[in-house]
């Protein structure tokens, strides 16, 4: 016989009806979950049921609030603490160059990051392409570093929020997943928990993002903005597109590689243009400019100057790894075989079925289908013509890195891309703008 | 980390997206979950869901019949078993009376009832007030006695329906009980499993009842007879008038007393009216007699010529009980003081907070708090006025059953029936009608 917890069985029962939960009642609900005195399944039907009847913005951020109390909270001194978040997508490697950008500019960026799982890459998966880089500090060094110096990147950890991780793996398995509030409470918890003064927030949209439409997007973003302010936090939000790869690689060693040709100068100019507008985003709300228009130029100058791609440097040496990947690209692993994939006749590249190219990735062992799985760094794709680019018949698309005894298993990409993944038109593209809208705190 | 099951999941999904589910895919969710195969929070999550977007009539059907297959499937020989359900209420002794009835018309009657818990009490701890009386009969016994005579009375058993046990335990504490579709599962599965091919539904409605509004009872009402029509099952309901107890006495002695004055030609109008009706629509749906007229005119035969009481005397003597407490009802538990609810002036009973009326029962340990209390058959209230009642200023409402050292929780429980669930009217009220509808299968 299961024991009836009354408090929680009024609590459900309320929102069940749509009713308005309130802060002693969320946060009592969350600290008892936290600590297994409420059973997983009157959490699952709390959650579908603020999945079905919504949460309104006080009830969001009274959820991100008892959620961001179930674990440690970090403070640091000063304004200049700012942290982006992005919702991922296909080869956003935007961290590594708007951090060191934001870092160089005197921003103090406090990176806790996520691993992959499905179809989206992780920055931390993708950093530990460098040998050495550890990403397993505790939250004392990870303070430490950030006082000292300008940026630090960890993976998650136990002791924040740790509601968070308990009601993720729940809502994994109770397709309540994509929903505003509770992705909004799930972010913010998060990002509070860290410390960060301001939050920039890439929220991606198009077929390789979470937001597969615009208007879902939008309000996504408006959702964490509005949360952000409730905490006296600044934050501002780009929407952007995800219908392609953001730049050229995918795959992790190729977007370090990418990443660090960025930052010196080379990069590509999808790439290069967002991570220097959420960097600048980041410089005005952490205060280091006046205005917007001169936080662009900041970044831009410490791009160009190297001083972005010194900090880069600085960052791979306190974290352990070996900085001279930076100039010596075959300390990455990289897969030494390649496969073209060729356009079958001349046009003009419509679209990216772009959530595939993860799971090609992953074919490849180059992303995780189970959270045990190893994942080979050295694997990848570079996109030689991106959307809106004429190609000719039999000129590569795009070049598949890969291990000798996958030929057969990269042939059968290539059909994929071909098949399924690149739309080709014999009409001219317009080729996409990265940044569809800015949306800020109003 | 918590398992994906895919196939739970997208099921899930699709209820909470307002969809319908198939049969299999619900067939499939309630087998692997009574196997434990799937976990309580992905049950409770469905449950939620089905909860707040709905079921219609064939996903309610579809529910029914894996609930039903989770267990053992009774069937019976011949079409005139036919067995009745009432979704309970205070003072309900009406399956007492009815049964021997219809079971003296010819009629088999599988009696399965449940134990009380909560403010209505269970005819399995009722008729356990006569000593001796086994309710714990294998469905083997079940069976046999029941094509060997024309009653048999057992307590819920694992074999039925073990879907709709744990889902029932799961429901309870998720706030998911008070559903229609819901609801209809639970008691469809149980009587298609006990092998009736023809059920007669008590639709209870008012203070003293779960359908508290009338709208509600109609709508349960109908979700039963449709569902009994797609399992080619016949069925009709009464909707009945649950605002005040049915009959004078509450308690479990007390009501047997009852049932057996009744069975003597000698009971309160109201639950001889219902139990003839409720026994009379029993003899139709069984064959037992050409029109709904003769079935009323045999009912009321057999109960005025005693041989219904007889069926009763039977019925107890075949499951173990002593047959003599039908005479002398000083061989069953009854408390030995008395303390009076007296009217504090002249007026008419306009209500009673009837639900009240069970706890107040409870409170005199004639009824459970918790699954393992012990009941006590011998307190209860025999209610002299009912609504539309004139009462003088000191004439007693009703008397109050108990044991000496409850004598101040006696007193205690007086003013709670005047304060809280006695109401007075100065002008005069009219006496309600026991049946307020019936609901055929159209």
């Amino acid at each position: 016989m299961k024991q009836k917890s009354f408090d929680a069985y009024i609590i459900i029962d309320k929102k069940k009806r749509g009713l308005e939960i309130s802060k002693d009642e969320i946060n009592w609900f969350i600290q008892e979950f936290t600590k297994t005195k409420i059973p997983d399944y009157q959490m699952s039907a709390l959650l579908m049921a603020m999945f079905i009847k919504g949460l309104n913005s006080k009830e969001t951020a009274y959820l991100t609030d008892a959620m961001l109390n179930s674990g440690e909270k970090l403070k640091f001194n000063g304004k200049h603490v700012v942290d982006k978040h992005s919702t991922g997508g296909i080869g956003d490697k935007a961290s590594f160059i708007l951090g060191p950008i934001a870092s160089a500019a005197g921003v103090k960026v406090p990176m806790i990051a996520g691993r992959g799982l499905g179809h989206t890459g992780g920055t931390i998966d993708k950093v530990e392409s460098i040998k050495g880089f550890n990403v397993n500090l505790d939250l004392k060094s990870f303070a430490k570093n950030l006082n000292e110096s300008g940026i630090v990147l960890i993976g998650q950890t136990p002791e924040i929020a740790p509601a968070d991780r308990l009601i993720y793996a729940l809502r994994d398995v109770t397709a309540t997943i994509d929903n505003i509030p509770l992705i909004t409470a799930s972010i913010m918890s998060k990002k509070l928990a860290e410390g960060a003064n301001g939050i920039v927030f890439d929220i991606k949209t198009g077929s390789g993002a979470f937001m597969k439409d615009k208007k879902q997007a939008r309000l996504l973003a408006k959702s964490l903005i509005q949360t952000a302010k409730r905490f006296n936090k600044k934050a501002v939000a780009l929407v952007t597109d995800m219908n392609q790869p953001l730049g050229q690689a995918v795959g992790h060693s190729h977007e370090i590689i990418e990443s660090i040709e960025t930052l010196k100068g080379k990069g590509p100019k999808d790439l290069t243009e967002l991570s220097v507008a959420l960097a600048a985003h980041m410089i005005f709300l952490a205060g280091k400019e006046k205005t917007l228009k001169k936080s662009f130029e900041k970044a831009n100058k410490v791009l160009s100057d190297g001083s972005a791609l010194e900090e880069f440097k600085k960052l791979i040496k306190r974290q352990g790894g070996d900085a001279k990947v930076v100039d010596q690209y075959d300390l990455l692993p990289q897969a030494e075989h390649k496969t073209e994939v060729k356009a079958p006749r001349d046009g003009y590249i419509e679209n990216f079925q772009n959530d595939q190219i993860g799971l090609a990735l992953i074919g490849l062992g180059g992303g995780r289908k189970q959270k045990s799985d190893i994942i080979d760094h050295g694997v990848g794709f570079i996109f030689h013509k991106k959307i809106g680019d004429k190609v000719k018949k039999g000129e590569s698309i795009l070049t598949i890195f890969h291990h000798k005894q996958q030929s057969s298993k990269a042939i059968e990409i290539a059909q994929i891309f071909l098949k399924e993944i690149i739309s080709l038109s014999r009409k001219k593209v317009k080729s996409p703008n990265v940044i569809l809208e800015e949306i800020g705190q109003g």
